[in-house]
């Protein structure tokens, strides 16, 4: 079954239709009202010029935290800031000793940006709670939330910092970052949440690890898949990795755009764009294979200092990035690149130099929590889908920290990080309902 | 014969070995003393910091043409300036009704240029007038030389002043451009030496070019086909036109390059590198069937203001540039170009946008005179190969005003327009030598 289901994961193209639009009731529709109260809550304490605007380990964030506490406290959920400064939320204290199941996600945003990057995740967490609370079902293993802080990069330059900071994997020189509106360090804004920012500097593990039973984050899909596929939650498949070129600069030799034949050329854009060309060939030939690949130039340019409508281009630079969640599929296209570039130095007598290449690995997604995600989807009558996540998120750092991980992806238009992202609340509590499914029917 | 000796004319490698060294002395080497000296003569009077300057219609440019009639007059030839300050030269005064043969390039040079890009072709026709003077033969065709001002674009911003002011093809417009040195306007410089700027101004045809029986030029190659051939002279067969575009956009739809699937993109990159690979296969195929292209996109750049490696692409613009001898050839690959971007356009869901195409005619260069010099070449035990011009010329525009016309280029090394350009004195006594041979030869 699951095979069949996967079957527009790698696809060049997608030959079969859109899925039809469910029928059923999601479990949890009657906390639709709730949900939408907390994201307005959550929007207006946040309001910028455009979009919303929480800064990382930041005041609005802060705000974001004491309305989630307002409403755990209400519904008689205990609630503590982790060393890390992160808000934790409980049913009621877990002994220390005894493995849980956490489920989190970041409550700050990109400046002016959408309302539901990260946000998602924690509503959905606390919700979950509220519901097991109200219900009073005993769980087979007790659950914890996490808001995390920190998780977009656009205020200091670095991502993940709340997990990052909890996991021991905060830099010390990342603690010296400067926000990009008051230019005060990171440091300083850790101590005003209240972070232990001497333990963190020394790479201490700030939470047991090896306690925590799986980890659970639920987010927008910042691509548009789920739109076009007509899935309104996946469970996904992995997280990808990548390999970036920030700069490959093909050199070959200016000249009389005229006087010079074919024959006797060394044109560094016709060699760059049959580069690409052929890249764009392997990575065809890689998605029929039922790989997972994307590739992008983000930059390309011939230079502005020399170039010329009648000028040979003489130089062109460009990035490259690969993105995978298969390790051997990102060695593969580099492989790739760099023996393209080889014939193409031989047939054009150009050359490429490269700079050296950042590389990070895919977060593996755990298999077996994929299957209970998916199996809720289906008893919550729902599509399944493979989806692989593009973005990074908080999930890779504990799924790279040897935590079996899943993430729930809800449909999302737009892409994420303005504030034209646009959930419905339709598929919010979809995403909910699967959530609270898997969580509740999670035994050992 | 003359197939056999064509064969490289549009082939996309060449397969045959370059020519042999000639063996046999050029018939004019007695001269080479005398070429070397006048060459010398002109690059003292126009040095610059590096290389020499002879602006359009100025005081080196002035100078020049003095040296040039000190060297006429020394040898008992006559010269005159003509209505747009030109400079003919010749071995007697010919009847108003007669027809001659007219050998002319001009005398300015770009700023900081080479010594040898137009004057190679003035120096060449005075010494023919001196030795056929000194030889006191009598021709059957009369002829004239003249030394034309102003043929670099890179004073004014227009290129051909001379030939054109005496064509009458000199638009009052381009009177106003301002020398880019002391902004001073073109028709202030012409004043200065002499031109009569209201008949040009009219457009008066200054020259009755019924009369003209046949124009040559001699000219260094611009590019480095007689380099890698081993050909010191060549009868150029074609001077090429050119179709292009300063500005195509490709517009496709920027995106998260990690989440959004090669199905689900419209990579403007992509798109065009897969556009030019595509107009480089038809090149190729054209070449192939003996036809004559070079096709240049010397701009190729993605957005600054918003592109980035982890961005897909939503945007690039590029310049599109095709020259051929061929106007059939220009209005294929322009046909292929828009059909390639509509075949792109379905494919990968992005489009085009284009500027106004600019368009040059080729320049038809007369197939008699091309074998007059061919003739000559082996006579002086020269090999025989087609060669086009990627430049214009002034010879294009007598070609375009119905004057039968031909080029003898020169083999020359590091292109031109700049201080490094480099020809051989024994290569210019052998182009010498073969205009000689084909004026002295030429009877009706």
């Amino acid at each position: 079954m699951m095979n069949a289901m996967t079957g527009n994961m790698g696809g060049t193209g997608n030959s079969t239709s859109p899925h039809p639009i469910p029928q059923n009731q999601a479990s949890l529709e009657h906390l639709t009202a709730e949900a939408e109260k907390l994201f307005s809550d959550l929007e207006e304490l946040s309001r910028d010029v455009a979009g919303v605007s929480r800064p990382s380990y930041g005041e609005a964030e802060t705000r974001a935290f004491e309305m989630i506490e307002k409403f755990a406290h209400k519904e008689g959920l205990i609630t503590y800031r982790d060393n890390a400064a992160n808000l934790v939320v409980e049913l009621e204290k877990i002994p220390e000793n005894e493995e849980y199941i956490l489920i989190g996600s970041h409550l700050d945003s990109v400046p002016q940006g959408g309302n539901y990057d990260g946000a998602a995740g924690v509503i959905a967490g606390l919700l979950c709670l509220a519901e097991i609370k109200r219900s009073g079902k005993t769980l087979d293993v007790p659950v914890k939330v996490i808001a995390l802080r920190g998780e977009e990069s656009a205020w200091f330059g670095a991502c993940y910092l709340g997990s990052k900071a909890l996991l021991g994997k905060l830099e010390e020189s990342e603690q010296e970052l400067l926000q990009r509106d008051d230019s005060r360090p990171l440091k300083d804004h850790m101590i005003d949440c209240g972070a232990d920012v001497e333990r963190i500097a020394k790479g201490e593990v700030l939470i047991d690890t090896s306690k925590i039973k799986a980890f659970f984050e639920l987010h927008i899909e910042q691509g548009p898949v789920m739109i076009a596929r007509n899935l309104p939650v996946a469970a996904v498949t992995g997280i990808r990795g990548n390999i970036r070129h920030r700069k490959i600069k093909c050199i070959g030799e200016a000249g009389h755009s005229g006087a010079v034949p074919r024959w006797l050329r060394k044109d560094a854009v016709f060699a760059t764009a049959e580069l690409i060309t052929r890249i764009d060939d392997h990575w065809t030939t890689i998605l029929q294979h039922g790989g997972d690949l994307v590739a992008t130039c983000g930059i390309l340019t011939t230079d502005p200092q020399h170039h010329a409508m009648s000028r040979i281009p003489g130089e062109v630079t460009f990035s490259f990035e690969a993105r995978s969640q298969y390790e051997h599929t990102l060695a593969a296209i580099e492989a790739l690149l760099h023996s393209e570039c080889a014939t193409i130095t031989y047939e054009r007598r150009v050359k490429f130099e490269f700079d050296k290449p950042v590389k990070t690995p895919p977060a593996v997604i755990d298999q077996e929590i994929v299957d209970r995600i998916n199996n809720a989807c289906i008893a919550e009558g729902l599509p399944v889908e493979a989806i692989p996540s593009g973005a990074g998120h908080d999930a890779s750092l504990f799924a790279n920290a040897g935590v079996p991980t899943g993430m729930i992806f809800v449909r999302n238009r737009n892409g994420s990080h303005n504030p034209e992202e646009e959930m419905d609340m339709e598929d919010f509590i979809r995403g909910l309902s699967v959530l609270h499914r898997t969580i509740t029917e999670f035994n050992l």
